[in-house]
């Protein structure tokens, strides 16, 4: 089970109305590489885990970046959403995903830059622990040159810091599971970082998250549980050489960015005012006070 | 972003190895009407949210059912797993879904009772909260009748467990859906209760749940957001006329199944004595003490 | 078994060559809530009726509407070819839907704006009548969004025409269901009507149709059968108050739009003429007068 | 536009339940030369045909053929239904389909034999004439195949009488479009005739149609259109020497099987008699009078 | 087995980037009718074919043609690379197959003009020989269809070379799949050659492959096999009247074009000098000589 | 370009008919991991290979096991095939892959275990060498974990001759991409060998394929070409310490297995001695001499 909280892993930047490239980051989302096949291989991989038990270091670790994984699908989900704030409905047909407009009310949806669907077929999970410790250290190289391509592809704000933290907290998965592999096998796979080839701290919206030593901390994204993530994830760390550790809790996170009303699309209504006043009934009924449709601190 | 804890909200009772029946339950895991549709639809409509500020009830009512389907998705994939323990690969091939035995290691997959993977084209996300909710009400009966099929269909006691859960559950999103499309629009459809017409108590493993007042609960899966749920979760449950409420917390929860090794499938290995080895000394080396792999305290 | 006839429910009038505007009309042949998925969920529906006798003016319901759906899939297809005429196969491959110049001759295909194929995995069959109608109330509230959207996101004079023409013809559709469930639940879905909530009238395409009370009618597609649609679809309409009305035979329709050679694309041959020769050559020996090639009277 | 009647053109025997048969069956619904695929193919053809006036014989032929295959998709879903009646949800798990036990209420689906759905992948429209009836002929032939293969692989009565019919239907079609062909280019195809090379005689369920001449008949699907068919289909059959003829109209046909309730699958209810009796008041306060539910006369 | 050789059938000529054009070559790769569906069809039937010896001349036809068709795909592949060169990825996702920047280092996929991937679904193989004849010749006339349709649409040197290359050599798998069905059951499709009905000589890209009589010649693409081709392929060429030959070995080919690093896409790295480097040290030691990397003499 | 010859690289003993075994070994053809995939995905690469003359070593070595890979479909392919011999079309529905039986003619399709299609989305190349590198090593070791699955699931000699000869050659591809990645990085990914840890010699099927040498030999399947493959292909073998070889040209292989006429599917047709004496009559007409039908000495 987990609990869900309202906030994102990373800050997005407001930006000009970008379909085109809003469509380019949908391969992050839904493409082979994208972070719902990051999250969804490590959740049914912990689904399917056998001698849990006996080998609960590599099961904590599997589940941990599951959990952080859902994050990731927010944040590329909020960036495209807002990528596609104030975009004129012609304008996404012609240049971007004509699903943005035709299907979602100009919002994320769970396909990859050509409009494919993602589908359960991308998920890996052969009961096989070594294997799928070779699959997922792919799986996140697949990725990094997946995130890095969209970066040189698309240059709106947005995307820019999406792509920046993406790189660095992928980069962490990617040392996990090679270094689970090495603890297992002898095999050091950390020998072939970083992989494309591009020194991280190049990337300058990586940089901030250098900084932060966010690159070489596993948080735990749990109440109380994956404690066990500490047996594997350790050493140091392969492009810096710094020391490798674990924290709980995460950071605390930021706000969604705005999505305001597009009511080209109906979204949410054709006439947002009118059912706006319905909930701020309904919150005034439930006794909810404080800032209208705020947070509730 | 989210905790995970590694907790299951029904317990699953152990079984006789039972391909075909797991096969079956994948339908409630991939299927268009499964767990990962309920899940994803309400993910992605949390993600798209236009008016997030002005519709915040509305809004923390899909986030927050969003939150609980992961736990869904964990109770169908613990099930499958474990109905799959013990089962004879050349059985699985015969008689259940061959991935079972030659994709996976005899745990779920993220496919329906086919076989095919679910897709993200089963995600339904137009931007109109209205005609959303609608087809969130649509879908989760859909999911009823899909669980009351299953239930039909396959007699091994995880799967009665499961669906007898998912059907409680399931039944407070339905009637969490139609009574916010009840505030929104007038149109009543709590009137269509139950659907399929079966009364819940005439499945007697649904009957703890009831009596748990299970199926007058929302509650919230957060640490501290959703809490304007309580605008629109209210009023009384179409058929016992009971009052409906929020609770914070969940219930606690139950353990995962043991999910012992099946060296056939090389699940977690071929040898699952030598890798559970390192792990022992990763752990010892790591400081971990108490009972051998077991959840730390 | 059914009769098909020459003519169209709508008069598709002529205008530029769009690709753009036929890539995205797509979405309305065969996208998941396009005129495809309408008629292939009534048609299956009506093929596994159980219970037709006892049942029959629901049976006659779903089964006339499925008839009255191949009409609508006949005039977005020649809308589409009609948009195309005309169009340069290089302006197709980069503005529209490349299939229209590589696959078809600058014709429609089953396919939705993003190009992908219509599946059968569009259709609900569920067996369970409530449910049907739940779903089918659900489809036509999704297909009105999705020609709302391809009406704000087109304006060529066909594409127009067309969506006014839907919106219309639809909206009877959803009344129908709506009321089918009110009958045999009491629900009443009706209250959220129009949804998406723009008013029909303020579309300037739909004002034709309701001034001859299209909105208010349900037409027998039948020689002689479905007569018991007249148990179900009768009361007010929920957005005028008019009363609803079932009539016999539809009206008459129009003549389909020219679709002339496209030589480029060899359609209907790279030569036309040398093929049109023939054709008048078999005509004339089989004894075929009057105008040539004309509709015969 | 069509008119639709509820009419078979085979009649479909009863027998016993048989849920690995239907499953099989499917393959002439959903399989890429099952019906869907005759019909849509024709249908889209006939919705994109360039120079519809100069070449009228051919548009009228392949119009017409595609008002027969709707008819035809009515016989496979009457076959595959009738078939399920009775079935239990287990048996049909285990060694049917599953789709007809979870998906649908023990109804056919659009799939194929292997569960996988129909797509419009398989339409197949390139605006060259002569392609087009190359394609038809050859679509015509791989459908032989399949329905001569079910035919083989399954003997329940009802399958029988279905693939008899449809072999000597499609039989028409296949001269229909070879005559077609030769008439264009003088490629005389009806020399590969019968093809697969089983003469249609040999079939018992083949011999009535055979004696009715149907072999020999193309019915105009219409009340009033496609009159030019008659320029193309003519001359004689290429395996018995007899003369081609059109007819009109096509010949009454036979009532629907009994599909009856099926309780476990809630189709039409969890309690038919329930919404049998609310469907009973609804006819009498229509002024519906005579036998309950029957055809109104 | 296969014994693969480093040249390419046809001359590949440089010219500038061509985004959008490379997007639709794609559909002469991984379309319905593209070259990975001739290879797969002919590889498969290959394998399936019953009564291989009874009928070694037309088993070796298959197999035989089977082999020339990897020849295509690596002629399509070296063209989409080719095409790809120097292109920016900006352009790429705005104007052509978003894949080509984002999934591949501007390099060929298995997709189609819509980016769909190639699927197994394409190849037909009944195991009726004279039925995978006539779907044999099917396909390469649907084929022909689309590499001229291409033609039309794309103007790049290296397409127009292309195109001109596959329309001959399709050609001769066209007259050698019409001749085998003639000879088996005496329809003669040879008479409807060329189809489309553009004669091959007014191609100017076809004429120097014409002149050396490319068009009337099955190479046998093996070292020793498929000898009874000759009991086939033979007679007259339907278009020009010349004798058809059976020629042994292919023609040399050419070399294949240059496909230079592109750094912005990591292909093949973010720093080529770096890994070259490497090579180079690889080939000393291996006691490789000459030039750099060449092709070793 | 390729040169064909009709031998196997195993030998494929006869055994009863199996349509479960036939079935799971589709796996090994159309699956994720199949040989289908080995082959697209080297194939693939090689054709957007950038850099080529300065990498020459790794695009020899991709290209040329590329080559290897197309005789793996071959062994598939006449593996099954030989295993549906005799099988019976009902029983192939009932237990085995319908598609056997209702699409081939008891022959090998390009499907999975679950009768889902390959698709080229199973096919990475991303440009970067490394990065394709790391691919293919993880594809060849999920392939060897789905060999070995397919070998504990299905018993048939055939099947296992396969899957012996499979996991063997696989093996050296497996060492060949570890060694590439470990000449470039460092990183040493033999010391995971074998993957999954079931030590080769430990498998009856493989041992005399050990014994031939053949896990030490990469063989040149080439006429003259691909020479640099010494450059990176050479060192110890991970399990056995022995030294690596190139070897040139490949061992000669074996015949086809037998497949005889199957008239119940019309393979070769309903009436193989008809066509049988047409082609021997054709082989006559062309003067080839000899045995009827073998292989032209």
């Amino acid at each position: 089970m987990i609990l869900r909280y309202d906030r994102l892993g990373v800050e997005i930047p407001a930006g000009d109305p970008d379909p085109a490239g809003a469509g380019a980051v949908q391969e992050l989302m839904g493409g082979r590489f994208g972070e719902m096949s990051t999250l969804m291989n490590y959740t049914f991989q912990s689904f399917s885990f056998r001698g849990r038990n006996e080998l609960r270091p590599f099961y904590d670790l599997i589940a941990n970046i599951a959990a952080e994984e859902y994050g990731h699908i927010e944040a590329v989900g909020a960036t495209i959403t807002s990528m596609l704030t104030g975009a004129d409905a012609r304008d996404i047909v012609a240049n971007g995903s004509s699903a943005h407009a035709l299907k979602s009310g100009k919002g994320v949806l769970p396909i990859d830059s050509s409009g494919a669907p993602w589908t359960g077929d991308y998920v890996f999970s052969s009961g096989d622990l070594v294997e799928n410790l070779t699959h997922n250290y792919f799986l996140e190289t697949g990725a990094r040159n997946g995130k890095l391509k969209v970066y040189e592809a698309v240059d709106h704000p947005a995307a820019r810091a999406l792509t920046g933290y993406l790189i660095v907290r992928g980069g962490v998965h990617q040392v996990a599971y090679a270094r689970a592999l090495e603890l297992l096998t002898g095999a050091d796979l950390t020998k072939a970082f970083p992989m494309p080839r591009i020194p991280t701290d190049k990337i300058p919206e990586c940089r901030p998250h250098l900084e932060r030593g966010s690159h070489l901390t596993l948080y735990r994204f749990t109440p109380d549980d994956y404690k066990e993530v500490v047996a594997v994830f350790k050493g140091t760390h392969p492009e810096t050489g710094e020391e490798l550790r674990v924290e709980h809790p995460a950071p605390e996170g930021f706000s969604w960015p705005e999505a305001p009303a597009e009511e080209d699309v109906f979204a949410p209504d054709y006439d947002p005012g009118e059912i706006a006043e319905i909930a701020q009934k309904l919150r005034k009924d439930a006794g909810l006070t404080g800032d209208v449709g705020m947070r509730a601190a």
